[in-house]
């Protein structure tokens, strides 16, 4: 980023590598404040850096599929035919612009809605700003934000409008295009996908389960949510439910959100959401496949079932490694920036662990360690970014293209348990 | 357990009841120090349920692989003749005695060596005793120990003799007799069953890893290895290595461990060791298969690939659902008991996960939070020792059970990552 973006005068280079990298890979950790460190020009090139970002990616990697499909035999082609996954073949160009307009029109909602809040409280041109600086970062998962001190939406923690508002653009950013349009053609559950099936069910369940949990946990916590009225704190708990599967946004310190919760947002941000949205992780999708696995073989079914659907074998081995993987990288990575850090962070591995989850699952929610951390670990954050929004579909594409091997070993069973 | 077993006349229900299921499920995880609290005679009864349970278990999970080997078809039952497991077929007694009597052979060759540096410690009697005890204790994995105040081993930090000979009774308490026997018989790595080769491989190479990880971290841990001389801090490394797959005997007080140690020794308990053996968890086979999925993915294999050899389909589904359903139970137990405990334990949730792990893996260590948790959360620890001890092994075989379901659903691809 250029010396005019800072309003210091000079940037380090790893400050604005650090910050490109988060905002074209639409994460949101930041290492410096975004409202009082970066000059207004510096902003819209953030802002800039998630929307082109936000839409190459969706784009990149729907068409990362397409051409997966195109490689696949006679039989499977006719399936994914028969699925209606054929919308968008012979039309690529025609899905940019689809992908691009419905993007548009969906941050231009969520900025005049802004616009109700903002103008009022930042005047006429700094709240139309802020209204689509925020509406861009919410529906781009990109999550930076403007309100200065790290502080992120914690002046709107009892404002409705502001924070669903967010909430609403951050879960449509999270949502495919191709879940979308076929909601939109075929308006009958048996006609869908059982990619838009998953994602039509995953997506609330794991709502539901975030508020539920949250609110649990953190309606206790007299940093966070104790002592406050119960809709705030439903509200609230919706809000981080909503985020915390993709998006940096909050509405406290998350730092000094109660243990249990960041355990469990570790696991939120590492499944991520819907694949060939804005959003990172390893995908509702392949988390299904996981859980698919588990429950038909504890129904004794012979096949992986999935809503009545059978998932083929190589899949499941697809979405085991993408997930051990993700796993793999996030463990190697924490335990090597916990050993290059002072001692202060080392006794709290599980920030270290959240930080370096939130990179992978190109996330941005943040315990507030990463402008603390040295150089080198700063520069494992920004491999992490990038591994954690290229990587998993990148790998899950990549293994799906082998040829198969000529020859196979003798089948030999081990006791398991 | 009698009133008698006591030192104080009256011992509670729940205590009685802990121990006991913590004995016989020879985890060894207490709520009252067992060199102080219990009589010479509750002590005797401890080492006779550890030994019973342990050698109950190692006779009944084998005879339900032996059952569950009955039910297959011709062509599998031919493969398991050709890969050698038939040499437990046909003589079941037999098997029996040999178990014993290698459990037997083998606590006694421990309590010698130990009766080195306990007899000059402890006096003629008390000496065959402490030796007798320790010895029974470390092959079965029970790790109860009668050194008073939990100090479990700190008193042997740098006595090679007591440590590596205890190392070397779990290790081998948490080998099965059906690789023993492999190993003893065919001598050839050619003739050995996948079994015997997975644990052959997997043991050595999980004490390496727990070695260095440990060495690592704690060598600058003040309140453990560090300013320790350089052999005691390997001895220990290694000594903590071999115990905490399976055995929850230390030189320190393990609350004091790094972050980082916890977390990793959470893998390790989760893990275990040898199927058939006195370990617990998800045992180093289930993992083994889990790793090949990934590994054969990544290599382009059509089949899941392990040593030269092909995994069944059904057993990749079974590892996956055996590791998957003890990750639930281990974080639904663990956040119950977070929820029901005071604020003390709330705020340290890696400390109730470890717990708990610890008990779901029968292994025994522990961060010293058991005996303050209140009696529901020790009622839950008991369930999860009861479940971890017998789960992992009856869902496996049944799971290999099944008859296969009589429809298929269609096949349909999702999109992963
Ligand atoms: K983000
Ligand atoms: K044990």
């Amino acid at each position: 980023m250029l010396p005019v973006s800072s309003n210091h005068g000079w940037t380090s280079p790893l400050v604005a590598l650090f910050t490109s990298t988060s905002a074209v890979c639409v994460t949101g950790l930041v290492v410096v404040d975004t409202g009082t460190y970066w000059s207004p020009f510096g902003q819209l090139v953030i802002l800039l850096l998630m929307e082109v970002g936000g839409l190459g990616f969706v784009v990149g990697a729907t068409a990362l599929v397409l051409l997966g499909k195109g490689r696949l035999g006679f039989q499977e082609r006719e399936i994914v035919r028969q699925t209606g996954t054929t919308l968008i073949l012979g039309g690529q160009s025609s899905f940019v612009t689809r992908a691009v307009t419905l993007a548009l029109v969906g941050q231009l909602a969520g900025a005049i809605l802004l616009l109700i809040r903002f103008i009022p409280e930042f005047g006429l041109i700094r709240g139309i700003w802020m209204s689509i600086f925020h509406s861009v970062a919410a529906f781009t998962n990109g999550s930076f934000d403007l309100f200065g001190d790290y502080r992120s939406l914690a002046g709107y923690r009892s404002d409705p409008l502001v924070l669903l508002t967010i909430a609403m653009l951050i879960i449509a950013g999270g949502t495919s295009l191709l879940v979308a349009e076929d909601l939109w053609r075929h308006r009958s559950w048996r006609k869908f996908t059982l990619d838009t099936k998953i994602i039509v069910i995953g997506i609330p369940t794991l709502l539901i389960l975030g508020t539920v949990f949250i609110m649990l946990i953190e309606s206790k916590n007299p940093n966070t949510l104790g002592n406050r009225p119960l809709g705030e704190q439903l509200l609230n708990s919706f809000f981080h439910s909503s985020a915390a599967r993709t998006a940096g946004f909050t509405t406290w310190n998350f730092g000094l959100s109660d243990d249990r919760t960041l355990f469990f947002v570790i696991g939120l941000m590492f499944i991520g959401s819907a694949p060939g949205s804005m959003a990172g992780g390893i995908k509702i999708t392949t988390m299904a496949i996981i859980l698919a696995v588990a429950w038909s073989n504890i129904l004794g079914r012979r096949d992986t079932e999935l809503m009545r659907r059978r998932v083929p074998q190589e899949q499941v081995g697809q979405a085991l490694t993408v997930a051990l993987l993700g796993v793999l990288l996030i463990v190697t990575i924490a335990l090597t920036i916990s050993l290059l850090e002072r001692a202060r962070f080392r006794d709290d591995f599980i920030k270290v662990l959240f930080e370096v989850t939130s990179a992978f699952g190109t996330v941005g929610l943040s315990t507030g360690i990463t402008p603390e951390l040295s150089a080198p670990s700063q520069i494992l954050l920004i491999i992490t970014m990038f591994v954690g929004r290229l990587g998993p579909v990148t790998l899950a594409t990549s293994l799906s293209h082998r040829s198969q091997s000529k020859y196979r070993f003798p089948i030999e069973s081990v006791r398991i348990g």
